[in-house]
């Protein structure tokens, strides 16, 4: 064996010259082998140190093999499964780097940190990822003063210098998907191009709002180019474009979501306007159903790209200590066009 | 201490009269303690046998506080999002009892048993729930081969007798859910109300289309209350409507799944039949965003009744060994009426 190497039930039976079923009977059910085969194994797993219980060798190693994912209650609607998406992905992609993920539930941020500490206290996890993260977030510095290597879905949205974010975080870049929506609706559809949002501030609404204005831009002074302020639901969005095109002649509306994509698709159909051209955002299955074009976000590469940042691009642990440069990365998204 | 109670971070401070933290520090950061303090926690430290690691505290008590679940890649679709919120809610639900959700991927059956007996190797899990099993599951033989408690989201369809499955189970009662639907679109609608499934055999499809059949009864041979035999996709289930709309005179239309339903209400709506009326199945986003109908499936219940299955009402820990005599629990899904 190599030396440091932690021996497994294979190096045991290839030792005692017996199978790996074998081996573990002698573990679990020593009744059923005989006993010159029980010493012969017993030999062999005293020989290597050999430890039967996984959970007794990452004692040893410190390892756990296990990645930590905050999820919460179902959260619902139509652009929901962007982050289950994303652990779908996170599964597989870490399933071929030899780890598994472990799902947690927090109502509180308290609460989430009580369970960082638990992880902590227990060596539980071998890395965190964290969504949502906020500027001065009280997870990041917690984790960082237990010394839990992590790295964020999602941008410290309002932090000044996001390169100096202080923690590694991989996000999409909704800007970059809203301008190449808006550009391919200025080359198909027309000049007159509105942009459906949400109602208040947040640092996705805006940045996807960005890309439409800097797109728009010689024309964002052009009435004929509104910026519409929706609610939140399809009937909310729906009556938003119902009066959008009461009084305006628009050609195309780059949407935030499908939600308000699906809300304008309604108000298009219904108020005889089926020529209008509507871009949504998330490609959810709903926007494909009923033929809209959407902007694909893919999740799949946002955990790729975080388990490169934790492991490297081929590696099977997680580095320790933790990533020295911190680091942002943006994943650019992918307009679908149907 | 409770006899046979092991000791916790809190026994520990509570015994050396520190803080909690303080001990935290004599472990993972002795330099920040003064040396009276020190002897004092580490004092305490062995006279109640506190391991600071949790892995080491589990190997001692033979518990992981963990269930393992299988999750593969994304499938996409309308429907696709039913395991998601199962997951969500165990997640949940396991939290307030004081478990985690282990996620692993597996590409085929050997994988999965590969995965198995890692987990009985490693006593990394205290159960498993397995998703899509069929009679003579290979992996339910595994787990009880390897003493590994527990439980299926969905029946062994093709069993003879579910409730000689050989192990516990919790699924969705899919012809309670369509005749649901069916008695409100005899009793809302008219007497003429088709049927629109999948195109070949399975378990879940033969199931929801038996809810509709039981329930047409008398009708059944009644050529106005015809069987759709669609396939898999909105617009395959849209052309299929379209054509059953030229040629016969329907009231409403009972549909195995959303996506059924969006084909079916796109087809009414273009062919000028708007009075259609259509219930779905999976109550998805993209079904409430078009104001349809449809039948609640209640993955939330599902969770909870796995965890009480493993656990019992109240329990904390899974128990061991299995469930004696394993059950099957159908959950009434809800219609809900839009």
């Amino acid at each position: 064996m190599v030396p440091g190497k932690v021996a497994t039930i294979e190096d045991v039976a290839r030792a005692a010259g017996v199978s790996r079923q074998t081996v573990s009977n002698v573990i679990n059910a020593p009744s059923k082998v005989r006993e010159p085969t029980q010493r012969k194994v017993q030999a062999a797993i005293e020989a290597l140190g050999y430890s039967p219980n996984a959970m007794a060798r990452r004692l040893r190693t410190q390892r756990t093999s296990t990645i930590g994912v905050r999820l919460d209650a179902f959260s619902g609607g139509i652009s929901g499964v962007v982050l289950d998406r994303f652990v779908h992905a996170l599964t597989e992609h870490a399933s071929t780097r030899g780890l598994r993920v472990l799902l947690y539930a927090a109502r509180t941020v308290d609460d989430e940190l009580r369970h960082i500490n638990e992880f902590a206290d227990g060596g539980e996890v071998d890395a965190i990822i964290l969504t949502n993260t906020a500027p001065g977030d009280p997870r990041a510095a917690r984790l960082r003063e237990r010394g839990i290597p992590f790295a964020a879905f999602g941008r410290p949205w309002g932090a000044h210098d996001l390169e100096k974010a202080g923690h590694p975080w991989v996000d999409i870049d909704g800007a970059a998907g809203t301008r190449a929506a808006t550009e391919h609706l200025l080359e198909r559809a027309g000049r007159r191009i509105a942009f459906l949002g949400w109602p208040s501030d947040s640092g996705t609404g805006d940045d996807r709002e960005r890309g439409w204005r800097e797109t728009i831009g010689p024309r964002a002074g052009d009435p004929s180019a509104p910026r519409l302020i929706s609610a939140e639901t399809v009937p909310e969005a729906q009556a938003a474009v119902r009066s959008l095109l009461q009084d305006n002649d628009i050609d195309g509306i780059v949407c935030a979501t499908d939600v308000h994509a699906i809300g304008a698709h309604l108000a298009a159909v219904r108020g005889g306007r089926s020529d209008l051209q509507i871009v949504g955002f998330d490609n959810t299955a709903a926007a494909e159903a009923l033929g809209l074009s959407s902007v694909e976000q893919l999740p799949e590469e946002v955990a790729t790209a975080i388990l490169e940042m934790l492991m490297g691009p081929e590696g099977t642990k997680i580095s320790r200590p933790p990533t020295p440069t911190p680091t942002g990365r943006l994943v650019e998204p992918e307009l679908i066009v149907r």
